[in-house]
Formats: structure tokens, sequence, C-alpha cells
């Protein structure tokens, strides 16, 4: 039996998704929660041999002062719903992860991240010595705690798009690492910096992360893997189960319209409309894509402070059958959505950590059901995604 | 190229659903309509040389002796939004196909439906004396268009379920039709008389049919095939899409309520609850199936005259996710019940004809997408469904 | 300025209704939460002198042991979203007026709500007994905190629908009093005992209560005040805004369809059919009695106790407009039942409160605007029902 | 008994608004359709004596050649609900009435309707030749028709707000009539036509119309009546009612957001951002206003032209009640606008008609509950605007 520790990196490690990530592994590990909301916990991944929840530590980058305990006290309390009892019991390992966590990089994350951050966050002048200095994180967690492997996470504020796209190749991009006027997001540094020493990388925003063929062939080249893009957790995700539905009984979708409203610091940035841009876009594309055609869709994400990390997303579907009639479906998906985010985030690290012992190399399509605009794969029916996981787990496996 | 005429009998030709399929039937035949609904139509399917719709002759059993063209005219009113040029534009048609049309049979179809029958419907005292007439029906029907096969589709009320169940095997089963008490349904007679005479017979409604044990061996010994029951049309089709989803994100559902209202001759009939309840364990069955648990569930079916053939449904689902928050999904589906169901009923007919020509025998659980009660499938995930039906027809093409 | 010392006394004390009036009033009293859901609290009120909280001193009747601080734990915590600060720090002055609350009788309450009783009430052999010991709660509890008036308001459970109407007249009422197969609930026993000494009533449930004509003689000989029925919260509230809208509109209503689904003790008692019997014949009489005919309509309930105590209301309103067009509204009200009755308690007691000092007696028809069923008034429109308060409050204050 | 025939002049006679009124004035004049929708026909206006439908003459001016009842027939085959026999019997009249129709102006219109216009419009330099032109052609249709009044109702597409308010003064809006670069908009330029001349005038629609002061005070001088604006048919009549219930049960609203969907060719002008802002702001205003703070408001309206006249609206209303608990009201308004707006155009004609006879000069703040934002009146109340329409009519008729 496998017992070697693996190192968990959370980029954003205080946010809404991380502070929930954090709360449900530490209650997974000492037992207090049961397994809703994680696919890994599925009974037909149980001969998989997944790492179990104790293997882990955990570190992370953050651009905020606030304690992580009290984040995690803040969200609580205005989510409403969460046991303010399971809270309290975890305070002290949220208080021990708390010191390792170390502060994060602002390069390139826009107008409304930056507002977010602190002040005294360190200020490199060029992307190489940014990554120096993460690689240098990463390399003293390892260290300190001894640990086989680190899996680093992105569940950071949703980046805008960058302006100018990457060079195509490593050994380009690697040349540019110098000038001081990059536009190279942090999404990319912290992956390139992961990537380059041989750790794996998931990127779970729709921020660039390791999107580019450039640093995908530094994954290769150093033999590690990385995957993304954008956790499907909502909305999207039913879209991924409808649009099928509507495709395979020939209903001809007119019009898909989406509003989501929510109130969390993930929707104060998107306010920001270089931001939502990202995220539209991402939200977008996915119906177009399974229906083989482009009905008319309308995305909105709105900011309501009111409404707290609980989203409510109204879908309206139009659409034509038999005879030309038009007929109608319309969802209401009201979620929480660090709550349905964070458990993703687990299963995500669980699976990145199987992929790292069985030595797969470069993207990880399989991990596609897990993401709204998965990396290489553009079949965005939900089942299938899932047989493709179930797949490789099997393979492995059997 | 195969260019036989296939004959198609409904039973029920007059109802929503048959009208419906006789006027789409025409409107494909004459290029009236494009193909909007039809699962058969689908692009994956073009390789399989399924019939030309040219290829089909109509027939059919009824209880009531209204005009076809003015049952379908009276829908059409009722529904409101079908084009009334269609409507015009194939009553010649529907003129011709009435003459086909004869007289059905009420036994054991319980006092709901037996209300909507005409007074003249020939009165036979024992089942077989019934059977040999509808068999007599379906011979001359043959004959006078020198047809090569006959495909029998049920598309008639809601039958209440039977008493007691018919014994097990087919000489059993043929000894008790001298009987008068005998409790056989009408949907299980018209089924013999098809079956014993070597044609398909497909089961659209979750009345009895061609269920029982003893139907089946009929079947295989007349080396022919059918298959049911209770065409998937709205709220249980998204029931299989989306308890499936539920289950792959290990989300727990606590209650799942569905409240149907609809106005159309089916509500009529179901709001006699010995109808009903046929129809609400067809439609609860499915998630509890789907999730391998039972969370509370409510399915109604509630008649509202004014809302005519349009149904809309709707579901409350309460589930519970990671650190056990409970979140819900509502939808409201607002379709025509005869529109949705129409074009499955003549898909069913294409792919039946299509078995027919590979010499299958016996029940097709290839089609079990089109049910929600497929006959010895009990995988009622949607997309694994349609897989099934995918590879039926590729392996055939191929 | 008037400060004497005004008796609330529950019926129903430590249910959901009775135990968040109670932990809302201490909130209030101590100065904890702000006056949102308080109708008393609105500024055209201000100038009407109305009881300040902490005037008011808490006893009860009940039939559950439960203690009276566990009860309001148990259902804040069931409830999720009540803040568990607010309950602890009340948590004294519960347990002091639980020291005041007493035995309550489960005469002719019906199966559903006896089954919830604890096995030691007193079993009095008739009603005259009965309400002599309800009387004798009172005094006692008058004479201990010497207190000025009592006013008595019944927050139990709904009784079912009482067999035989009471006779007409009080001498009548009276004089079978000591049989003890008499058929009178509970509800109308609390009712009498009250009002025969001269306390105020308010019967915020669908149970008999002081509804006969022989209870309202009673109040007016012994120069008292009562009124009822059943608190208009919510689907019911939004029935008597928008039917007036429909009608002014001359937009003619074909259905209208509600269905609640709900999961508190309420719900409990509700699914037993004797007892739902009274709430729907209640909810839904009210939508014809606005639009002056009677369009189809379905109210259901439902207990789904997943839900707790949060009710969800979908409503589905086809109607139609000119040149005979259908149109539809659907709304989804998704509240907490107990949060939004409690402040309506609250309400009553103080406008009930400065009836007693008007000297106002018999029914209290400008309390309408709170129930669904408002003894003696047919206007169901919310807004003059509003207007009737309104114009009592001001001529009083003018 | 009154005879005198009543001439109606419409602006934007072809729209969907003018055609379904015209449609529906036939229909009532020839007795094909009932009363539904119409307001004026209720109970309660019975007494008060107002014009018969068959005293109505019908002109109008329009900026599209497009034949009336070839716009009427689209427009109905578009909606898909109406009765294409209707149309058919109302040809006749409808080819009567388009003769009468005149070519409007564009003046200041905004891109998007402009857009709309065909070639051959006339083009005058300033306003005053534009006022000239418009009022001969009104009055050539009262000597032609021998019309006592006339009741002009503006029912074109949304202008983009004005970029400068006029003056406030008569004398000073007359003086500037001549300059060829005035910013008046076309809507304005109609009513100073019309009430210069003594006719009455309504604006149906948010644009400027009648608004100003100075275009009052000529309305004043020539001894005659106007009112607007913004007919209030769908969402807005929802929040309406709605809003008055939450304050009057002092639940505070949190956050209220409103989306629009619908595809008609007022939601093709409202895509252009210009005139969409005159319509949000108008929508918006209102809740605002009710409940006397200032909770998060979002309306969005949405072009999606597969839904043609239907609109559909998502509303969610989030609201804290008794101790700060949120809860949440959401309603989906289905339904055709025109079919919504035109009787109320029939209904204000009606109701303008009375006020001329009984003499009453400047605004007409009783017709209120007609609008989104009633010319003088800020209580959006909408029971309370309708009593001020019960008030006057039953004055008069007393």
């Amino acid at each position: 039996m496998n017992t070697s520790r693996i190192g968990i990196w959370l980029i954003g490690a205080k946010g809404g998704v991380g502070g929930t990530a954090l709360l449900g592994l530490t209650a997974l590990q000492k037992g207090l929660i049961d397994k809703a909301g994680l696919v890994s916990e599925l009974r037909q991944f149980t001969a998989a041999n997944l790492a179990d929840w104790g293997r882990f530590v955990v570190a992370g980058h953050e651009i905020r002062r606030i304690p992580l305990a009290e984040a995690v006290e803040r969200f609580t309390a205005e989510n409403r719903m969460i046991d303010p009892k399971l809270v309290a019991a975890c305070r002290g390992e949220l208080e021990q992860i708390d010191r390792r966590i170390r502060p994060g990089t602002i390069r390139n994350v826009g107008q409304a991240i930056a507002a977010l951050a602190d002040a005294d966050l360190p200020q490199e002048k060029s992307p190489r010595e940014i990554i120096a200095r993460l690689r240098g994180d990463f390399q003293a967690f390892l260290d300190a705690e001894k640990l086989d492997h680190l899996i680093v996470v992105n569940v950071a504020s949703t980046e805008p798009p960058a302006p100018n796209p990457p060079p195509p190749s490593w050994s380009e991009l690697d040349a540019a690492f110098d000038d001081p006027q990059s536009t190279l997001p942090a999404s990319t540094l912290y992956a390139i910096a992961a990537l380059g020493a041989g750790y794996s990388y998931v990127n779970f925003t729709p921020s660039l992360g390791s999107a580019p063929a450039a640093v995908d062939e530094l994954a290769r080249r150093s033999d590690t893997r990385h995957y993304g893009c954008d956790g499907k957790t909502g909305e999207t995700l039913m879209k991924s189960v409808l649009a099928p539905m509507f495709a395979r009984r020939n209903l001809q979708v007119l019009s898909w319209v989406g509003h989501n409203i929510f109130g969390n610091m993930d929707a104060r940035v998107l306010d920001d409309p270089a931001n939502k841009q990202s995220k539209v876009v991402s939200k977008d594309r996915l119906v177009r894509e399974i229906l083989g055609y482009a009905p008319k869709t309308i995305v909105s994400l709105e900011n309501l402070p009111d409404l707290g990390d609980w989203k409510t997303a109204w879908d309206h579907i139009h659409f034509q059958g038999f005879l030309g009639l038009p007929m109608t479906l319309q969802f209401i998906w009201h979620g929480s959505d660090s709550i349905l985010a964070a458990p993703l985030v687990l299963d995500l690290i669980r699976f990145t950590e199987l992929a790292h012992r069985r030595r797969h190399v470069g993207p990880m399509p399989f991990l596609a059901s897990f993401f709204k605009s998965p990396y290489g794969v553009s079949d965005h029916n939900f089942e299938r995604q899932f047989q493709m996981l179930e797949g490789w787990v099997g393979i492995a496996a059997g």
C-alpha cells in the first residue's frame, strides 16, 4: 500500500473555492462529513486505489492577508447554510495550513483582481524573477514536509483574456521571460513554475493557465501533466446534459438564454467587463459545439451582493419540434458555487495523483467531464466525458 | 434498393398521438415539413438504409366514429400552434386513410376509455373471437394493399393495470382464450393478434400490451419482434438525463417532485384513478432505478381541460452536496404531448422495419431510449440507451 | 404614557410559529433584531401608540413536553438560515417563558395531532371541565404577573373540520358542555375559555376556534373581541394581490394551480387527509371569491420532510386575454413558513391590544388583511383589506 | 343617447400594438369577440355611459408602406395563437382603414426606427412645417368623416431619450419651431399638432410625447387633455401589485432582477442601446418609488427574434423577513405584448372620450393605472391607481 505524502498547492487558497476545499479536506481527514458531492468517492472508482484523504498536505499562494480561518468563517456566515460547528471543529487545522500560505503575484491579473490585493506583495521586475520566487516557495514546502510530489491547482479569480497570444514554442516563450513588458498573466506564470519543476498543474478557472502550446511542451519535456480549464459546476453542467438530449431527439434549439445572478467575490471580479469576457466565452461556446449549429444564445453573469455565494441561474430554451412547433424548457438552478466547486477540486487532485503514479505525461483528457472548456476535447456531452473517466480509471485498475 | 410497401397499423388511430403521426407522415410524404423531432433522420443514421417515408401505407383500429380528418382538425384548432394550412393540404390523404380504419375493441379497457367509445362496436364473447376479428382486419389490409409486412403500434389511451397477471407460458395463455371472464386487456389482445400472425408490434403506452412472458414467447415462436412500453417524451425524458447527472456528481437527491398539468383526451382518461395508476408507476420508478436509492418522490398528473394538448411539468429536485448542503434544481417543461410523441412513433416504425429486414426476433432492447419502461432494460440513462441504438444501427450498417 | 403589562397566551407555544414568535419577541425586547417583517412597525402606524414590545409577558398551552428552548434550537438548526447566536442570546428568556407553559388539551383534534402529544395530558370528561381548567390556567397567569389583560392566540396545528356545526346560540352551546360525546374541538374550547373570561382571542389557524356564531355571541356578552382565521403568509397572500390584478384588467382566469411542498410539523399534520381538508378549503375559496366566477383550481399541500420549514409553492395561472388568447403567469414562492407567520402573530397581538384599549367589541374586520378566511369579510383584495387597517388605526389616532 | 362619431388617430398604425388594436376594434364592431382584456367593459363601468365601439372611425400615421391587412396577417401568423379566421373576417374593414393612413415623420426618432422607414417619406425642413402637415392630415380626416372630436394615440416604436430638455414655456418652445437643428422628437411634434388643434392626445410609449411642461401648457390653452406614458402591460404591471405587497408586510426587498426576452419589432428597436435606455428607465424606477428605498435592481430587455411577439419575463425578488431571513419570490410571465397592450389602447380612447365630454382639461391622472410612468402621479400602487379611475368614473356617473 502506498503511503507517501502528497503536496497540494492552491493558488487563491483563501478564496471561496479554496477555503471551502480546505475546510472540506480537513473535515474528510477528521471523518466529520460524508462523501456527498465527491466524484472520486463513487462506487465505480473504489477499485482504483485513489489516495486516502489523510495523505495530503496543503499549502498555497494568496494575495490577501486575511487569516485563512477568518476567511472561511466569513464565508460560512455569509453562506448561512454551512454548519458553524463544522468550521469550529476544523479551526486548528486551518490555522496550521495558514502558516504555509505565501504571498502570490498579481502580474497581469487585471484591475479588478489587483484591487483586492494587500499592499505588500513582492513586486518583481520580470516574469523570470516571479517564476523563480514561486518555484522557491514550492521547493521549500516539499523540503519542509518531505513530500513525494506536488499538485498545483489554480482556484484564483478569473483574469481578463490575455491581449496577445504567447509564442507557440517553449524556447520562444522562455526567451521572453526577461521582458518586463511581457503580458503573460499570473495564471500562466504559476503553471510554468509548477510544470518546469515536474509538478502537476490543474487550472480550475477560465484564466490562461497552461493552455498555451508552449506550456504544454514544457509539461511534456518535464515528464509531468496538466489540465483545465474552468470547472463545470452548475448552469454549464446542465447545458452539457441537456444539449445532447435536444440533439438526440432532433429538437432544433432556436435560442438558449442563461441569466446567472450571484454575489460572491467571483461575482465582484466578473463585474469587470474584461474579466467577465473570459467566463462568458467559456460558458457560451458549449451549446453550439454540442448541437453542431449556432442557435441565438445569451449568457449573462450579474453581481448581486445580497445573494452571497448562492447562485441562481435561469435558463430559457426555446426549441422547435415536429411540424415546426415551438416549445420551451426553463430551469432554475439554485446552488452554492463554492460548495459545488470545492469537491471537484479535491477529486481532480486525487485523479491527478493517480495519473502521476501511472506516469501519465501531457494533458489529461480523461478529466474533461470536470471542465467547461476541456483542453483538446471538443465533445462536451457530459455522459460521454464521464465514460472517458470511467474508461481511463478502469483500464488502469484492470 | 428496397421498394416494398410496408403497412402501419395504428391502434387508436384517431387519438392525439395517432392523428398527429398520420398528419406528420402525410406531410413528410408530400415534402411539406422538415425533419425536426425525428430521431431516425439524424445524421448518424443516414447510412442505415431506413425505409423512405413514401413506402408506408396506413390503416388502424379506433373505438370512435368521428372522421379522422375532423379529429385532426379539432385537435389542431385546440392546439392553436399547428399551421391550419398544413392540415388543409393533407386532408385528402387523411380521408383516404380513414377508409381503412376499422372498429377496435374495448375489452377490459376500464370505464374511462369505454365511456369514449361509440355504441356500435362489435361485442364478441371471448378473447379468441376478438383476436380472430382483429387478425382478419390485418389480413384484409395486407391483401388489399399488397404489403410485405405489417407493423402494429398501440397509441390508444392508457388502460388500468390488469387485476391478475397472465399465465407465464403461451400454451396456458392460449388455453384461456375461450373464457368469457378473461381479464386480459385489449392492448394484449391486439398484440397477440399481431404477433401470432408474424407481424411486428410496438406498445407506445403503459398498457399491458406485449409485456407478458407468454406474449414474448408467442413472438419468438412466430419469428417476429415487439417492444415497449410507454413513450418517453417530456418530463420523464428529462429525468433520464438529469438523474444520471446527479449520480455522476455524487449529489444525493433528497426528494424529486413532479407535477404535470395538461388537458387532452389522455388527461381525461388519466383522471380516472385506475388508469392513472399505470402511468404514475411508469413515471416514478425511473429516478429510483437510476440513482440506486429511493429519494422521496411525488408524481402527479392533473387534468386541466383549458390547457388542451399542452403539458406543463414543474419538477423540483432537492439535493445535497458537499458538507451536506441542500440545493435545488427546478425545471418547467412546456410542450405539446402529441407533437413530441408522434415523431417517435414514426421513428419506432422505421427502426422496427429495419429489425424486420435484419430478421431480429424477440424484444428490441436497442429501442430502449424511446420508452419510460423499456422491456428487459434496467439502465434508464438516456445517453447510454441512445448509444445502444447507435451501436445496433451501426453494426448492421457496417 | 400607558405602561400596563399585557399577557400573551399562545396555544401551541412550542410549535414552529409559536417558538419563532417567542424567539422574535425576546429578540425585539432585547434590541437584537430590526423590524423587518413586522407590519405594526410600518411608518404609517407610528402615530397609533401601539404597545411597546417590552410590555408583553408570555405564557401558553402545549401538548408536548420538550423544553421550549430545545424546540427552538431544533427548529433553527433545521431551518439552517437563522443565526444560532441569536438563539443562544435568547436562551435564558425562553427558559423563563417555559416555566409558564401549561399542558393543553387534545379533545377532538384528530388522530394526527393526538399522535404528537405526550402521554400525561390531563383527560377531563366533559368540555365544561376542560374549559374550567384552561380558564384556571389563564387566571393564575394574570394573578402571578399582575396583568391588565390577556390576549390568547391559537398557533396550534390544524384540526380536521368538525363533523357537525355547533348550535347557533350561546345558551344552546353552553347547555351541551356536559356531554362527554361533544364533538367541539379544542380550538373552540380555548376560545370559549378566553372569551367567557373577557380576554381577547385570535385564531391564526384554519381550525374552528371562535368562528361559530354562538362563540361570537359569548364575546359580545363579555365585552371582548376576537378574530380569525388562518394567517395569510405566502401563496395565499400572493393570490390576494394577483387575483385582483387579473380582475381589474378583465383577464379571464381559466385555471389556477397551486402546489405547495414543505416539511415541518404542520406538513406532517396536514399529511392526514382529515386535517388537510380544513387548509385546502381555506386556500382555495379565495380566488373564486375575488374573481366572481369559478376557474378550475387545484391546491395541493405535500409533506417532504427534507424541506423542513421551507415551503416552496409553484402556482400556474392560465388566463385569457384580448382576442381570446391564452397566456400564463407562474410564480415560485420560497419562504420559511414560521418566519413569515411569527411577526404577524406579534402584529395581531399589538393591534388587538389597541382594540382592547379602544373598547372594541366583537369581531375585528380591520384585521382581515392578516387572514386567508377573515371572519365576516368577503373582500379578499389585499390592498383594500390593508386600507381597512389603515383606516381603523387612523381614525383612532386622529 | 349620444351618437356622434369620434375619430381615432393612431401614430404607428401598422405596428404590433396598432394593428392588433385595429383588428380588435373591428372585431368588436362586428361582434366577433368577447370582452376579455378590456378594462372599460368591466361591470363597475357599465353605468358610465362610455361610447359604443361602433361610434369610432380610425385613421393614422405610419412610416412603412406595407398594407395594413398584410401587416396584421404577418403579425398573426408569427404570433401563432390568433385565430386566422378572425383576421380573414376583418380583412375588408382593415383595407378601408388603410386608405386613411398617411405617411408619418421620422424626425429625431433615432437610427433604429429610421431604418424601418420606407424611402419616400416627406422631408420637411423645420418642426413648424412638420406640425403643419400633420395637423393638415388630422383636419382632412375630420372633414371627410364629419367627426366631432379626434383622439390621437402614440403607439409607435420607442424613441431614444431627447438630448436636451425642451424650454419650460409654450412661447419659448413655439419660438424654436423654425430651427432646422431642433432636437424635438417626432412623438412631441405629433402631440403638439394634436393638442394645438384642440384634439386629445395619449402617449402609450416611453417616448417624450406630451411630457414637457410647455406641451401641457399648450393643452390647457387649447382646452384639451392629454396623458401618458408607457403602457403598463406585463412585467411592470406585476411590479405594481407585488412591490406594494412587500411594502405592506414590511418585507425588505434586497434585490429585484427582471430579465425580459422577446422578439417583435419593438424588441428590434430596443436592441439599439439609445432606444433601450428610455424603456429601462421607465421600468426600473417604479419599484424604488413604491418601496421608498433603493434595492439593487437589474432590468434587461433582450431581442430574440425566434420568440416573435411573445414576451417571457423572469423576475427574481430576494427579500428579507423576520429575524433577517432571506427568502425568494420568482415569477415567469409569458404573454403576447401586443395582445396585452391593444385593449388598453382602446380603453384609453373610451375613457378619454368621456373626459372630453366632461370637458376635462390638462393631464388625466385618473388614467394612471394604465401607465408605467403616469404624468404627475408618484403613487405606483396599482390597486390605488385603479381606485382613482373608479372614483373619477363614479363621480361623473353619480
